[in-house]
């Protein structure tokens, strides 16, 4: 299903060279499929490995790409996309894989209609880094891929971009590009922002107590270290939903400030515990 | 100035035998300290390595110590203290390992004044797991160390601790019992509060996303796996310090929502961007 004619692997292009792009790029190579990246704004000389060809353009990116992965900032995704509908045809696959959905996937599906199977996804990777000097081949090992099969008119193409996801160890999982927006606002995007704040207000309010701090403010706040550029545009994208459960998660903090008041034992060791169970579920 | 007499390491007593108070007499066992345990509600038999002394009762614990660790939850150290006064006296040094001073260390060195010298401290050590089982002789190796030295009566019992922390490991820091528990509510006691009421709000409005979540939400929400009661105790005992911080919290989401509204992009970048500078200046 992954495989292009002849038995050999797919040709895949990615635009975008970063963090996400660059490991998709090297786990894609070192499994064999056929690879081309394009950035205009990184410099891969002599950082590429054998075998992965740089294309100088856009249009050199997808003359023969059978898959292609839009792995730019998210406020470029737009703009490329635009530029490479006009350079497809047929059954080419195209992806993205916008930490948002929304609007701009919309976009990118009406621009892509009647020239590409435009299937959007998001791998729950990452990390505080970014650029091809992070990127790693196991970077999708274990890990969860959402996909949004909405707009592809063949459920062929869907399977094709999950087995794609497949070989480079994720594990896909399809939801409604609404779904995907309302889930990454949860999981993602608020705590993200949770963790900003945090470090802001110590950083404000008591900076001496950055000397003492332990593992597990370095783990919660790992997060925070993550580029502030592309964190405005994400936060951005996904407004409503990230402002929504702001709301809710403020109103969980009016309440423990009232149970701190009272010394209402029974409500703190309520909240602590439904965060234990779920947290425990994750099981990682 | 960690030895005892004869050119031996110091005898060192250790009531409570759970994850920090178990790993303080794996690593200083491992060091050469002659380590006795004592804990009425864990199963040491057959748990404890060749060497270590598991006393029966409180009176067995504190016959011979040079050094004595109170590692117990917060919640048992008045009592456990009360009725250790009683069977020091002299130049033995007593020190706890709780999480908020405050009260509990006042009253700590009303009963220890003129039987022993109370040293408060910390190590900013631990994880969510709880228990002997858990407890490892690497637990403090680059850790901080917070040390009060304000009761005291000689300086050398200060340095004295200060070196069987760092003979552990660790990297000693003098805070005042205020100090301490305000530097801790906000990098310690508000974080916990925070991650716990973020998964606890995920789990209540939005579970399915618990399928999808990253290495991000992972770290971000660690610290909730933690043991429910005992951080009840500890948020309760720094509840003024800890409602303080959330307060300040709470008026920087509420920015943060207008921000959103307004698409504010100058506001978020300055967050964020505050956000990343205070982390990343914690280098690891």
């Amino acid at each position: 299903m992954i495989n292009g004619g002849g038995g050999r692997k797919a040709a895949v292009g990615v635009a975008g060279a970063g963090l996400i792009g660059g490991s998709i790029a090297l786990a894609a190579h070192e499994r064999g499929f056929a690879l081309t990246v394009y950035d205009p704004y990184a410099d891969l000389e002599g950082k590429v490995p054998e075998g992965i060809t740089v294309a100088p353009d856009l249009a050199a990116l997808a003359v023969d790409a059978e898959i292609l992965l839009l792995a730019t900032p998210l406020g470029a995704l737009a703009h490329v996309g635009r530029q490479l509908a006009g350079l497809v045809s047929g059954d080419v696959i195209v992806s993205d894989v916008g930490s948002v959905k929304g609007d701009i996937a919309l976009g990118l599906a009406a621009g892509f209609a009647g020239r590409a199977e435009y299937v959007p996804s998001h791998p729950m990777a990452g990390s505080e880094q970014h650029g091809w000097a992070a990127a790693r081949p196991s970077m999708f090992e274990e890990t969860t891929v959402i996909v949004c099969p909405e707009f592809a008119t063949k459920p062929a193409s869907v399977g094709k971009l999950e087995a794609f996801w497949g070989a480079l160890g994720g594990k896909t999982i399809q939801l409604s590009v609404a779904e995907h927006d309302r889930y990454v606002a949860a999981v993602s995007h608020l705590p993200h922002a949770l963790a900003a704040a945090l470090v802001e207000l110590v950083g404000a309010e008591i900076p001496e107590a950055l000397s003492v701090v332990g593992p597990g403010f370095r783990d919660a706040t790992r997060i925070a270290s993550g580029a502030p550029r592309l964190w405005t545009e994400i936060l951005l994208a996904n407004r409503s939903a990230v402002a929504g459960y702001l709301e809710m998660y403020g109103a969980r903090l009016d309440r423990l400030r009232t149970a701190l008041a009272e010394c209402d034992h029974k409500y703190l060791e309520g909240l602590l515990d439904a965060g234990k169970r779920n947290r425990d579920r994750l099981n990682f």
